[in-house]
C-alpha cells in the first residue's frame, strides 16, 4: 500500500487564558497522538506576562516534539466583542511567532472548513467537533479541557486536509479502510 | 531646580508593514530625541515572517538603546474591519513581547489621552497630533513617515503623563517654564 510520509502536526487552539495543543503523527491513512495538552497564561499577569507564557509554552512544545508543521485556525472576524478579537491577535500573533522562530510553517484552516472535514457539515456544533476526535484517536471520551479537544481537532483538520489533496492519500481514501 | 531621573521611553506606532519607533529621554521638563525610525516588515511575506521582522526589530531597538519602558497606543476597538484589528493585534503581540522578553514595563495610552496630552484636545485629528512633536523635540518639520511622528507622540504622552503625575514634575509644570 502507498502511503504519505509520516508528518507530525501540532493543532494549536489559541487562548490567553488556555491554549491547547496537540501533536500528532500523520501518515496518509493514519493518526497517532503523540501528546497533547494546555499552556496557561498566568491569570493573575499582565497581558505582556501572558503573552510571554503562552510564547514560551508553544516554543517548548515545537523544541521538545518537533512538529513539522503547525495547524491554526483562520483568524475569526465574528467575535460578539471586538475587543476579545484583537487580544486573540495578541496571542495568536505569539504562537504564530513560535512557529516562525521554530522553524516550522504555519497553516491555518477556516472553522468551517475544520467542521467540515472533521463532521461532514460545515455548521457542525462545537461540541460536534469535539466529539469527532474520539474515534481516529482511539479515545474512550472527548478530551478536557475543550481546548485540547480543539487543538486536536485543528491538527486532524490538517490530517485529513493533507490526505484529501494528495493524489496518492486521495486515491486510498475514496478506496475506503477496507481496500487498504 | 527638582527634575525627575532621566528616563528612557520607547513609543512604538505598530503594523504589520511599517512599525514605527521613538527613543526620548524625559527628564521632568524636557525630552530629548534619541533615535527614530521604522522596523519594515517584508511586504511580500507570510504573516509569520512579517510578525518576526517586527519581533526582531522590535527587540533590537530595546537592546540597542536600552529604553526603560515602552509606550504603546491602547487596544483600539474601532478598527472598521474586524479583520484589520485582529491582524494588528498580531503585530501588537509580538511588540509587547519583545518588551516583556527585553525586561521592559510597557504602559498604555488611550488614543484619546494621546490627543488630549499633546494637543490639548481629545478629538484632535491624527495631523494635528503628528504637527505636536516639531516643538517638544525642535524639529523643523513633522518627522516621515507618519509612523515615526506616531511613535514619537506616544513617547511623549508618557513623558506628559509622568510629568503631570510626580508631585515634582506637576508642581514645576504648574509654575510653566519661567520659574525653572
Amino acid at each position: 500500500m502507498s502511503t504519505l510520509p509520516t508528518l507530525r502536526i501540532v493543532g494549536i487552539d489559541p487562548g490567553l487564558n488556555i491554549t491547547g495543543y496537540a501533536v500528532i503523527e500523520s501518515t496518509g491513512q493514519q493518526v497517532k497522538l503523540i501528546e497533547a495538552g494546555v499552556v496557561r497564561g498566568k491569570s493573575t499577569g499582565s497581558l505582556a506576562a501572558r503573552l510571554q507564557e503562552i510564547f514560551e509554552g508553544v516554543r517548548d512544545v515545537i523544541a521538545s516534539l518537533s512538529p513539522e508543521v503547525m495547524a491554526i485556525e483562520q483568524l475569526y472576524s465574528h467575535y460578539e466583542r471586538p475587543t476579545t478579537a484583537i487580544l486573540m491577535g495578541h496571542a495568536r500573533g505569539v504562537i504564530v511567532l513560535a512557529a516562525q522562530l521554530g522553524g516550522i510553517e504555519v497553516q491555518s484552516y477556516a472553522a468551517t472548513k475544520v467542521k467540515k472535514l472533521l463532521t461532514g457539515n460545515g455548521r457542525a456544533p462545537k461540541a460536534q467537533v469535539q466529539q469527532a476526535v474520539i474515534q481516529p484517536f482511539r479515545l474512550s471520551k472527548a478530551p478536557e479541557p475543550p481546548d485540547v479537544a480543539d487543538a486536536m481537532a485543528i491538527a486532524l483538520c490538517h490530517h485529513f486536509h493533507r490526505r484529501e489533496s494528495s493524489p496518492i492519500g486521495g486515491l486510498n481514501s475514496k478506496r475506503g479502510r477496507a481496500a487498504s
